[in-house]
Parts: C-alpha cells; structure tokens; sequence
C-alpha cells in the first residue's frame, strides 16, 4: 500500500443554506479543498452522504457533484454507512490513493437538511437504525440513544448532570470555529434547564439538524511534498461493524465497532494505545455517544467517560482534547458529512491552524464517525 | 497494485421474494459465494444498493447484511451509484484487495423492490435522474429514455421494430438460465405488440421490476491458486461520468461516460479494443441503452448498434454476444444488484460453465453497469 497524505482541505460554513442545492454545497468545499491544496486535479471524488435520496429526492449523488463542480468525466461514487458516511468517504478515497487506482481523490461529505424540518426528517434519520425491529415499530433515532442514556446513568449510577460536560467543552470549543454553527457558550444551568427532547436526552445533549459540506484532498505522501499546504500523513484507516439493532448485543454499552475499530486503527498507526492520541474528534451526535466512545476506544474505563469530562481533561489542554472545534454538537453535525468535518479538524490541529482551541504539540490526531448506534465505526488517525 | 481475481460466485434466482428479507438475500448471495469458492473467510463485504432507503426505509444496509450473514465485525460499507450501484460494488472490492487493505473482499449487490409495486417505485426510480431539473417536474426514468429513443429513431432513421432483436436475444438466452425471471423466449410479433410504457417504449423494451441478491469473492491473484474453483481474473476496473441531466449533453445520442469507462478499460486490461472482448454483458435495462452502449463503447458506428442485433451478431454464437444469460431484460433488473449478476454471469462463461448458451472460447469478457440515463458507467474487463 502506498502512504496517503492530505494535502488540501476546504468546508462549508455549517447553517442552514437555503439558498444552496446539494450539488453546490458539495462542488463549493470540493472546489476549497482544491484551492488550499494549489491545484485543480482530481482524479476521482468520493461522496459521503445519507439522506439526500430520502429528503432531496436525489440518488447518483456523486455524479451530479462532479459535473457542478466541473471534474465530468473522472471517478465518482457515493459511500453510505449512515451517519458514519462522512468517515465511509475518506476511507474509501484512502483506499483509492493506497491502491495506486488514483492519485489525486477528493473525499467529500455532504448533507442538505434543514428544507425537511418539519416533513419527514425523523423518519429519514431513522433509516440508520433496524427498519424491521426499531424503526418499523416506531423507534427513532434520538429515542435508541435516549435508552442508552438512561440504560448507562442506570448501571453506573451516573445523572443526567454528568454528561454536561460534554455539551459544554463543545460549545466552548464551537466559539472560536468559524465555520461551525452553534458559536454560543452554555452553561451548567442552561444545560441542566434545556428542553428534553426524549427523556433523558434534551436539545443540549443533541447535535443539531443542519447544512454542510467539507472536502479533503489526499495523495500519494511522496508526491505531496510538490504542494504548498502541510501534508498531514493517514498512518491509520480503519472500519469496524456490530449490530443495527440495540437488542441484539450481548451488551449494548459496549460499542464493539469502536472497540474494534479503534484498536486496528491503534495497530496500524504504530500506537501503543489511546495515550498517544493528542486529540480525538469522536462522534458526539449525542452526549451519551461521547462516553461510550471515550470507554470503547480505551482512553477511558467503563463507565467512567463521564468522569473525564467532568474533571475537565476533553478541553483542548486536557490529556484527551474532545471536538475542539465544537465536535457534532457545537459545530453541527450535517449527517453524511461530519465524518468528513472531523478529519479536516484533526488536519487543522496538526497544521497548528486551529485558533484559539489550538492542541498545543498536537503531532497525533484521531477522527471517528459512528453510524447507527454504534453499528458501524470509521477511524482515522493522522500525524504531521 | 496487486493483480485481483475472482474465486467465488453467489445468487439468489431473480423472482419477487416476498419471503425473503433486504438482510437475508444479501447474506444469501455472499454465504453461497463464499460455498463455491470454499472457504468462511471474508475480510471486508461492499454492498451495491440504491433503493432501500426509498423503498424499505433501510440505509446502513452493509452493516446489516454482515450481521445477517455473521461476518461482524468486520469493515462493510454500501457503494451507490443509482443503478451502477452493483458494480461500484465490485468496483470497490476491487480496490480495497488491490490496495492490500483486505485479502478477500465480497462485492455484494442486492435490491428488492416488488414489495411496493403499487406505491412510490416510480419515484424512487426517478431519483437516479436529476430531482432539480428533470424528476421534480415530473419525467420518468423510462419516459427519459423514451425521449432518447425517439430521437435515436429521428436522427437514424430507425424504427422500433429496429430494436426487437435486443430483446428477442435476452429473453432466448434466460431460457436457459435457471437463475432468470423470464425463462420464455419471445417472438417479433410478441415484440411489435407489447403494451406501450412511455412511447415509443414498450413493456418489452423495459427490464422488469424485481428482487434478487448476487455476490463475488475476490482475492490477490497470488492467493487464489489454494481455492478449489478456476480463477477468473479482473483484468480491468474503471468508472467515468456524464452529466446527470439529459438536457445538459451536447450530444444526448452519445454516452460520454460507457465511452470513457469502455476505452479506459481496453487500456487498463492491454486490449487493442472491442474487437478483443469476446463477450459484453452491457446495460440492458432498455433497447435503447443495449443500442446506445455498443456505439459508445466502440463495437458499433453511430446508429449502427441496432443493426449488429438485427443481423444475430449479439447471439451467443455471434461476434459480440450480448446478454448471454438474459441481460436486465431476460434475467431481471434487481437495480443495484444487477451489476454484480453481470459480472457473475460474465466468470460463469470465462469458466466454461454458461450451459446451451456459452461463448465459444470466451477468454475476454466485459460487464458494464450504468448509472442513470448513462451519467456512470463502470466497467470490468475479466480474463480466464
């Protein structure tokens, strides 16, 4: 396999863009991804994106964004692993890179949402889950997570108040992301005080439903040395899967996917283990995800991801830095793309261009997109 | 890059299987491939979809099938590319054991659709086309391509009776294909009386609504020699892009992407061209797309692809036999399978094992999956 670097990276401010069709949110952060990088060659794009034949109306995705942003005839195909799509892309334009299929690949996610708030949009969300045993009997998507939630405060006897850390650091972090939605900071009380939305899971605990479209640009690391921006090697590339359906795990706060996931990428990368992680941008669609996350992949024991947040160690000079640039919550969480928003993150950290959040000596950066609850994991580990 | 071959091949017979779940047709397709290559190892599965989340409320079906099938937790990911879907599929299986990701890779294509015959199916099928300017202001997929058929006989001077052989072919060679949904062989007046659809498109121009499930192990060439059935090399593996709207071509008659994906893939194999494949598993889902396929990917001139059907050179004992175990036409169009059905098909001839309708001698074989009215094409070039 050849050694892949990233050499460009470009994103859509994440909002509500109305005024933008799929097509161009994903051609503009294509078309960004190329100017950082200095150059105009792709050779093939990778589209990462859930919902956009459920709320568009729109399959072939990843044609369509080719011809609007000018790259017909090259290679373009759609990766979908529900909300880890994102992720699916950069895996899948990775491989294309390694394989020597091409050397100049665009990973791109994108995800038009916010024309749907009132029409559909929990159904569509819940396609990522079991149609036949959850959705089908009228589970959504935040009402798994919501089981979890209580399931967790239950079996380590942990309250809601302990996971407000993770909304918080977010928000926090959001502040100073200019690209990211939410650049409030909240408070314990807001938090403690926000409206719930399925018990215990209320909107602090939620990434929001938004617009969005990020882009990477990978190649072969021994031609990136040709291009003006850092390149940020992917020493690690990685996917793992359980279960769709919640009832079916021996365990269900356990998420075997990011165990698994998680340590392979660990391996590959020549890590000894989650210590050598400067920053990890998990996959916080949800509070509960965080900590599941955090004790899934090793930084922390089980039932104790919420006692990392609480003793502040997620903030961006804590020992385990969490979605310092707001993460799904504070910088939003447009489905099929995050997963790319997420790598493009870590790359800011290790170009030292993340602002204020800035990791100090972030040399190591990992990036992890989740789709279902928990069913399938996609792990990125770069280095500078 | 490593050299990829084929060692296994599965399918579930095309038919409409109210009885079988979206889950348990893939997971039947890949456990049968893994049977007839004679192994339980399977280190990755890419599953080529488009329309569960539309028809079955389904997305992160690539999880789900390696549930069904008791793969976890090993890296699965759904391809989309509308109807290109399944051989995006084998596209990146392809590329994940050409890269050394993986060793043995199942490409799985799956679709079910007869379960909503009377709700939706033409619209979900319409978002392979563009939802902006041509489905949202209500074209059909087989009323687009009626438009190119029209003009095809208006530019041509041809007549729908021109195209009979096409599909007179498909359906002789189901016959023998126990795996086929229309196993009866039909007549030019059959033909020139059928039910119109879309004018001039008739019910025997059109693949059928279907539900069927085939899958493929690959593994590296230098691995494949320990596995107990022939090998069949892929000799080749390529993807280009059109426009996905109609009306932005210059040239509508002329399919940009088969032209490209085609040529790319005679390069990629060291073929001279066409004259070299000693049989094409084309995109039948229309007469129209049998015409237009050959004349881009250079076996025909301009207009004249319908007249290599009217002349028998597509029979299997012809010169560029087409649809030799019925195509989309005679087989069945499951959407997001049948590029993997095509490229199954295409080893069971390399492997001398297509019964009454095998190639004689066939060394060489093509199999191209087409994605919206010709906006993808992927193409595989295999060798015995």
């Amino acid at each position: 396999m050849r050694d892949v670097g990233i050499i460009g990276i470009g994103q859509v401010p994440i909002s509500e863009h109305w005024d933008l069709c799929l097509r161009d949110l994903g051609a503009l952060a294509a078309l960004r991804a190329l100017e950082d990088a200095g150059t105009d060659r792709a050779d093939a794009i990778f589209v990462g994106n859930m919902l956009a034949g459920e709320l568009s109306g729109q399959e072939n995705l990843a044609t369509l964004i080719a011809d609007s942003a000018g790259f017909l005839p090259i290679e373009a195909l759609r990766i979908e692993a529900a909300c880890a799509a994102g992720g699916a892309a950069v895996r899948a334009a990775y491989t294309a890179v390694a394989s020597g299929a091409h050397d100049f690949v665009l990973a791109i996610g994108v995800e038009k949402m916010t024309d749907h708030l009132t029409d559909g949009i929990t159904s569509a969300l819940a396609t990522a889950a079991d149609a036949d045993y959850e959705a089908g009997h009228g589970v959504s998507f935040v009402a798994l997570n919501a089981l979890l939630m209580r399931r967790y405060m239950h079996e380590y006897g942990s309250t809601h108040e302990d996971f407000a850390a993770f909304s918080i650091n977010s928000h926090e972090n959001a502040v100073h992301n200019p690209n990211a939605m939410y650049r409030m900071p909240i408070t314990a009380e807001d938090y403690a005080t926000s409206t719930v939305v399925s018990d215990p899971i209320t909107i602090l605990d939620s990434a929001a439903i938004c617009d969005g479209a990020a882009a990477l640009l990978l190649c072969p690391m021994d031609q990136a040395a040709a291009f003006p921006r850092q390149t940020i090697e992917i020493a690690a590339s990685t996917v793992a899967t359980d279960t769709l359906g919640l009832a079916e795990r021996p365990d269900p706060l356990h998420w075997g996917a990011i165990d698994v996931s998680s340590h392979h990428a660990y391996e590959q990368a020549g890590l000894a283990g989650p210590a050598d992680i400067d920053l990890y941008e998990a996959h916080d669609a949800f509070t509960i995800v965080s900590a599941l996350s955090l004790e899934a992949a090793g930084f922390a024991r089980r039932g104790e991801g919420v006692t990392l947040a609480r003793e502040g160690r997620i903030a961006p000079d804590g020992d385990v830095p969490m979605s310092t640039l707001g993460g799904l919550k504070g910088r939003g969480h447009p489905i099929g793309a995050s997963g790319v928003y997420q790598v493009l993150e870590v790359v800011q950290q290790l170009r030292g261009e993340a602002g204020p959040t800035q990791v100090k000596n972030a040399k190591v950066g990992m990036a992890q997109s989740v789709g279902g609850s928990g069913s399938v994991a996609v792990t990125h580990i770069l280095k500078n």
